[in-house]
């Protein structure tokens, strides 16, 4: 699996957790819904930054979601 | 405190208690060390990719040096 993937299907699982739309995902965290739905894609490698400020949105740690990839990805 | 700063501060101290030069450290992770010393000083913004290799490269979890600047921006 690849890193984009397994932060693609962890990113789209905790926004589905959360509660939140793309859209509103995007809006929560500064971002364009589009980045959202390429990060989901697996089409865009995601930035420390882009992390931090999606993961405050989703009202999760940064280092959780980080934990959640590198598990999927083991 | 910048994001770039803390992940500069903790990639430093990191590499220092691993025993590793940046150049080692640059091999090991597959990057040039010219890219290690940029995140050192904070130059850089590193994606979740280099990240993850640079945390195997320094034998600690990604999530725990994520963690680690989360801390520290707080």
């Amino acid at each position: 699996m690849t890193l984009e993937k397994a932060f693609a299907e962890e990113l789209q699982k905790a926004r589905e957790q959360s509660g939140l739309t793309q859209e509103k995902l995007g809006f929560e965290s500064g971002y364009h819904r589009t980045y959202i739905s390429q990060l989901e894609r697996g089409q865009k490698s995601p930035t420390l930054k882009a992390i931090l400020k999606i993961a405050v949105a989703l009202g999760i740690n940064a280092s959780e979601l980080v934990g959640r990839i590198e598990r999927r990805m083991k």
